[in-house]
């Protein structure tokens, strides 16, 4: 669902681009919605005719396999092999035609291109809110080029920031042990933790992740300081399979805003 | 099943203690399987009643969990809860009625014991080839005191020097990818990883563990050198969940051998 952010103008030409706005009228109101596709658009400009590509998952990045899957249909990228991420982009690709393969037949990627749930300043970011973390890591840890694609909501002064979560994948085995360890851990930072479900009160249940384990939300009051040294931290917890910061893995990030688009390279 | 070591001759006391040797014919040669046990009864001594008991998986492990249930039925101990492993483990103190819990209700422990693979000079250990490393990990890193038994074929002089397998547990998902990144890892050490099956050949399948997951079996050349180094690298591969190294835990180490019993502390 399109969450509408009326305060929101892209630059006209990034609008263009991606369909949004016509020579006529060249100044609408765009949706959150409206900005995700145009940052997709922009990035899908780095791809070539005969990559490997890291096929990324979530609102965001399903507008940029929607534009690959164009292109091939145009005839304006041909040989290109995408290697998704989550069974999701995975179903999404096969019924565009862009040919799949994974990463023990391409262990070497070209480009994969990725939302995120939030972007600090050094392009440090937190993902996988949409559940697919782990396969996400895999893909865009073997990624030449990796480039996120977000509207300018998720730019965050430091990882957590946003007050919403930084998912942590576990075993299901004694899952709220883990949750402790991983609570504790981040004491300092007000931290707390929270097994992700789904479905209504009555019928909740346990969100289980094409790994078939469970995620344990953290949220965090304030910064956790030293991210590499948080990251050791939470992987050296036996229980803990992987977790949702994504640090010093993207090359570009492109902000789509108020202000039109900005591309950050690191 | 047990292997003759003719030459393993253990101490009169504690081959008596253990029930292997009478007064009568004080030298006898033991097996290998008799000095696990040996070494499993000598740390059963450090159990107290009341305590919260994490029980080891493998075959020097059981001996441990035979003697605690054989001690409850004779009233020597009491008020113990155990916390299994495995359920292997979970069924054979089941069947010796050891009343069981699990880290969820009891997240500390008083006391494991648990066999290894390999125990090197600073009592690091190698432990998994029985398949069950993460819940060991988890259970034996939530204790006070930590009780490893080994009879003396598993002392090396550093880790992967038995040229036996350091294994590592990784998701199912692109495991050959995992594979070969992790024997690059160790490149320099002339790392073989090796997928861990069951079954003859022409049925020949992955081993599965008690989490769903695969285990990839690392062979060393030669020493890995930096453990903690070692440890961070492989566990910051997406992709792996846990792998066999314990490091800095074991707080007691009890070897039976040909000279008898060794207790070595941290």
């Amino acid at each position: 669902m399109a969450i509408p952010y009326p305060h929101f103008i892209a630059t006209e030409k990034a609008a263009m681009d991606a369909g949004l706005l016509h020579p006529s009228s060249p100044s609408v109101i765009l949706t959150q919605d409206d900005l995700k596709k145009i940052a997709a658009y922009k990035a899908v400009e780095y791809v070539e005719s005969g990559m490997v590509l890291g096929l990324g998952t979530g609102s965001t990045a399903k507008h940029a396999v929607d534009r690959i899957g164009e292109l091939l249909r145009q005839g304006k990228l041909k040989d290109i092999v995408g290697i998704p991420t989550s069974t999701k982009t995975h179903e999404q690709a096969l019924s565009l035609g862009i040919p799949l393969s994974d990463l023990d037949a391409h262990p070497a990627i070209d480009l994969a291109i990725d939302g995120a749930d939030e972007v600090d300043p050094f392009l440090n970011l937190v993902k996988g809110r949409g559940g697919s973390l782990l396969r996400e890591k895999m893909v865009e840890g073997a990624c030449k080029k990796f480039i996120v694609i977000v509207d300018e909501s998720k730019l965050v002064n430091y990882l957590g920031g946003s007050g919403l979560a930084m998912p942590v994948e576990v075993i299901k085995f004694c899952w709220r042990f883990t949750a402790a360890r991983l609570q504790k851990l981040f004491e300092e930072a007000g931290c707390v933790a929270r097994l992700r479900t789904f479905g209504e009160k009555e019928k909740e249940e346990p969100y289980v992740t094409d790994n078939g384990n469970f995620i344990v939300d953290l949220y965090f009051e304030r910064s956790i300081g030293d991210l590499k040294a948080a990251s050791d931290a939470i992987l050296q917890l036996a229980g803990v399979v992987e977790h949702g910061m994504f640090l010093d893995m993207a090359t570009t990030v492109i902000v789509a805003g108020e202000l039109g688009l900005t591309v950050k390279n690191k």
